[in-house]
């Protein structure tokens, strides 16, 4: 491994921390709050550990497979772990365990929340919540391959690291200027729903924070009843938006330089649309007949049909208390998650495509022994490699699933609430059910099970490997055997 | 496909139930049971229609591998459908449905039943119901291939189709030896199991229920506490019985012939003892600092451990009362099973072992991209195609149990009781947790819902491909062209 390289990055990526922060600094002088002197401090200390780091020299600048994935999780633990400084220093989130979860939440996009009363919280402490989960959304690092030069290695592996769904999209050949069209298209569809939101007479400061939160598909809410005291207005503009980021983002790129055939020719956005489209209807029969209420009904389904399916976890209800069916459904959405290619989380739209035409191969096979078939998408053959990654992550993502039900299940909280708080973490969606409910929050479990459920999160944002390479001994071993090598 | 060969085996299928019924009648006849007559007219009923299947006559005596499975599916469909007339014609279980869902539950070794009383039915019928376990354990149509001149085609297909695991053990070369081998050391257990049952002064009668519902993992009690009432001995006899079952039989072979080195050398059969070991330990744990009665725990603990391990669903205590660790541990274990090749059911350990070994290739993987490791067991390579088959079961099985978790949440049941519901009958256990937890029964589902459990009782026990494919469309299209070119 190259660690002067990995440990440089780092020192780029807190630099830009630092940057980051200055949104909420100047949030908080327009506002006229004191937290301005509590941004500065953590800006300092950002600035200066990242400082550090960069008078490092190194004269080996590649970047290898293995290094760009602990590059990713290493940024990713970092990002978090600063990024709850102004909570700290400000003592919004006094404890240490519960800032760093909420700013890891932030960034993953995940929107849980151990916050009881949020609506405490300054208006800069806000701000600064939904931007990580814009900064998070689309990548930390896809945004510094983006701008810096951080070349000379091969980005790809970063890009590749970083990016979600089965296989990294290779628009344009050069890494660099894919991540600044789909930084661009992000900007653009961000401020596109700002703007709309404004024509809702939402406050500048609401319109703000829902527009992070949207686009990152994160779901920090700003209020403590989320989004159920918004005008059905923005409600609408709140789920199309939430639609719209859970897409694929090759679908725009295709929008913008190929036309509409072509972007609606990718096969995982039509079963998208279709997932959501059924999902809402069923679960509106089941509140129409609830509760006469039709159009209150189909407002409510679709916000939280589009609201869990693209992993954002805002919420107009408590759907905790919605009919078994349409709750069954939601928790099915929470797993199967938005297109690859999106800011969203959960498995991806495309990994259960492939996932149910390896079964429906399967069986033919069964059926017909000799004729061989392949799997395809948009018609042509999906390659034997990405149906066995495919497998490995379903698998993996199972038995990582079950074994932080089973860690936290020690604290002796009800199975549903286990269960949905894994779900609702590993997949980074937010709330789940019962105790983790869209009316309740995460600040009941123990210091242990919140560090178990940081980990799903940053796991989940991950898309697993990363972390998991973390903690695995031989890349240690590694490092310690080459560190002794060197010495001699 | 053959179909008169296919009718022909279903015809051989039923006329062996009709003898299987005699064990009952017997028992009705020793105890003065009025159901004599019942038992009688059942096996006339069951021996006419086999009777006149066997009419048919067909030159063509192979069976392809697609024959293979339907003719497991049908089998285990006719099976259960025409083992329920005992149960209507006795009015014992008076509603049609409800006696198909008992049947079922019974020869797929599930357990999980309908009746509130059980203690209310004839003694012939309770000697039936826990019959059918120990016929559908080792499996009815190895039953036939061992006894009798069902050769002509290749039987392979047919032991393929119905037995447990990744891989058809290939003990001997000759399928009818070993067919032959298996129920000879499935009986000599059995035996040995009653025989120390009535040294712990259990009845005839209920040592022999007893033990019917061990060796086919089976676990349809006959007293309405399950084993609650039983002493200690008795309970430590199930238990290590229950866990005996649930080892791989290749070990049993190895242990005749080879000795106790060879045996052990099974890795599945090594973690599957490891971890009885360690679940038995943690809840043991949890239950002794609740109550303080150290023996009881333990014993309650193992108990209930092998119970749920080998899907027998036995109970000696109300597990929906223990603590949630203990509890999620339990809902664990009905996932992992007992080990391939025995009479249990679940995912099977040697699943497992080979989910988590690709896991951890693919984790070298990404730190030693160039190196290239190959899955093992036992020091062999696992084949990639056995590799790939549990994969695409372990996807598939996560569909099937997510679309019927989703169809019975239909009724507006909890969530708990709907996931372990359809985990107690797809892994072929008995009881689940909440509303279907061990002092409770499936009577309250609707009848939509039990056919949709007895779909998974049918699919779990039959690796679910068998199942899957009868209700492939591209079935019945190959039969009814092929029916009109026969015609032309």
């Amino acid at each position: 491994m190259n660690y002067k390289r990995i440990l440089r990055t780092l020192g780029i990526v807190l630099c830009f921390e630092s940057a980051l922060m200055v949104v909420p600094l100047i949030c908080a002088i327009i506002f006229k709050e004191p937290e301005v002197f509590d941004f500065l401090k953590s800006i300092l200390v950002c600035f200066s550990f990242g400082g550090l780091l960069l008078l490092l020299k190194t004269k080996n600048k590649n970047i290898y497979s293995k290094d760009g994935f602990v590059i990713v999780a290493l940024s990713w633990i970092v990002m978090s772990t600063f990024g709850a400084l102004p909570f700290i220093i400000s003592r919004s989130i006094p404890d240490f365990i519960d800032a760093f979860f909420e700013t890891a939440s932030g960034f993953t996009t995940t929107g849980a929340s151990i916050l009881k009363d949020v609506e405490a919280l300054p208006k800069s402490m806000l701000l600064w919540r939904s931007f990580t989960h814009w900064i998070g959304g689309m990548g930390v690092l896809v945004f510094l391959v983006a701008l810096l030069p951080l070349s000379g290695g091969n980005n790809l592996y970063l890009m590749k690291a970083e990016s979600t769904g089965p296989a990294v999209s290779k628009l344009v050949p050069k890494v660099k200027h894919t991540a600044r069209i789909l930084y661009l298209i992000y900007l653009g569809m961000t401020i596109i729903e700002f703007i709309l939101l404004l024509f809702g007479k939402m406050s500048v400061f609401d319109a703000l924070n829902t527009s992070f939160g949207t686009a990152g598909t994160g779901g920090f809410g700003f209020r403590n009843d989320s989004f159920a005291s918004f005008s059905p207005y923005i409600q609408w503009v709140v789920t199309i938006f939430m639609i719209l980021f859970g897409v694929n983002f090759n679908a725009y790129y295709l929008l913008l330089f190929g036309g509409l055939k072509k972007a609606l020719g990718i096969e995982e956005v039509r079963y998208y649309f279709i997932i959501i489209l059924i999902s809402t209807g069923i679960i509106s029969f089941q509140l129409i007949s609830n509760s006469g209420e039709t159009f209150k009904s189909i407002t409510d389904a679709a916000f939280q049909v589009a609201s869990i399916i693209t992993t954002t976890g805002f919420a107009t209800t408590d759907f905790n208390l919605w009919p078994q069916t349409s709750k069954t459904i939601l928790v099915i959405l929470m797993f199967v998650g938005a297109c690859a290619g999106s800011t969203g989380g959960g498995m991806k739209v495309s990994r259960f495509i492939i996932l149910i035409k390896s079964l429906i191969k399967e069986l033919n096979s069964y059926i017909h022994p000799k004729s061989i078939s392949k799997i395809k998408m948009e018609g042509k053959v999906v390659e034997h490699e990405v149906v066995r990654a495919t497998n490995v992550y379903v698998i993996t993502f199972v038995l990582l699933f079950t074994a932080s039900v089973l860690a936290i299940s020690i604290e002796g909280k009800d199975l549903v609430t286990n269960f949905t708080a894994v779900a609702a973490t590993i997949n980074n969606i937010g709330p789940g059910l019962e105790a983790v409910g869209p009316t309740q929050n995460f600040g009941g479990f123990t210091d242990f099970s919140k560090f178990i459920l940081m980990f799903d999160m940053l796991a989940g944002r991950l898309e697993l490997f990363p972390l998991l390479i973390l903690f695995h001994p031989r890349l240690w071993k590694d490092m310690f055997i080459r560190h002794k090598r060197q010495k001699k």
